[in-house]
């Protein structure tokens, strides 16, 4: 299952899944993230062998007994595509962003009024500090109600 | 078709990789490289927001318009299953490191007697600067002969 959470930047995104990540682990689901960042990111750390490797032109993977990181180039990035070739072993993938890619999301917002610029897709919860209607809302710091909603979801679309 | 660089520590495999790799590429070869760790590295930036993602328990996929990387746990690394599962998609597979899967392989090393920890596989070739007896040998230097030595064998893998 693909669950997208999206919202505008500063919103609060990063925080709310690396706070029900653990949680849905704990529940026994395997969950992947997809970030989506806009600027040609430099993940790897200059100098080091993989680095040079990758400034060489190849692209590279390098694992270790327990991890593996891959880094390539690529010329699109259609979302259900790259879930297709790199995260289909997992339960559940959230996305933080891809809003456009028009997958149920959970909108994690400052104002209620945000929410409209995140209707490219079925709103399944708000996320708001500030009471919003018309929708599922949550708390920012009700993260247990969020992942049990979440694990909910989950279970209903097998 | 995977080809394994082997050698010991420090001489001079990751050199030779990224002298080759843009011969190949300009031969029109999509090469990737896959370079074997022995630490849990770490490869992520500490506080970004992928790191954090990663750090709670989720693998993350990193994505912009040119570029990916997938940083997610594993519990095998087995040679074969990570080239099909990841690059599949590739021309060339060189290996850096990866002596005991079994590859035919480049031995890079300092002294000619050194070539004998590295049998694991078919040697196809030394790079060694002291001569080497029994073997197709290049020097160090000799970038793009050994770049041309390993389209050759390409070519011949078909």
């Amino acid at each position: 299952m693909i669950l997208s959470i999206v919202g505008s930047s500063g919103s609060g995104k990063t925080t709310l899944i690396t706070r029900v990540v653990p949680i849905l682990k704990k529940a026994g689901l395997k969950v992947a993230v997809v970030k989506n960042v806009h600027e040609d990111f430099e993940i790897d750390k200059e100098g080091k062998d993989s680095w040079k490797i990758y400034q060489s032109g190849a692209d590279v993977l390098i694992t270790s007994q327990k991890k593996l990181a891959l880094i390539k180039r690529i010329d699109c990035k259609d979302l259900d595509e790259l879930v297709e070739r790199y995260l289909n072993d997992y339960d559940l993938v959230l996305t933080e962003g891809f809003s456009k890619a028009g997958k149920d999301r959970i909108v994690v917002v400052k104002e209620p009024e945000e929410v409209e610029n995140f209707l490219q897709g079925k709103v399944v919860a708000v996320v708001c500090d500030k009471e919003v209607e018309g929708y599922v809302w949550f708390k920012r710091e009700e993260v247990e109600k969020i992942a049990n909603f979440i694990l909910e979801i989950w279970k209903k679309s097998f």
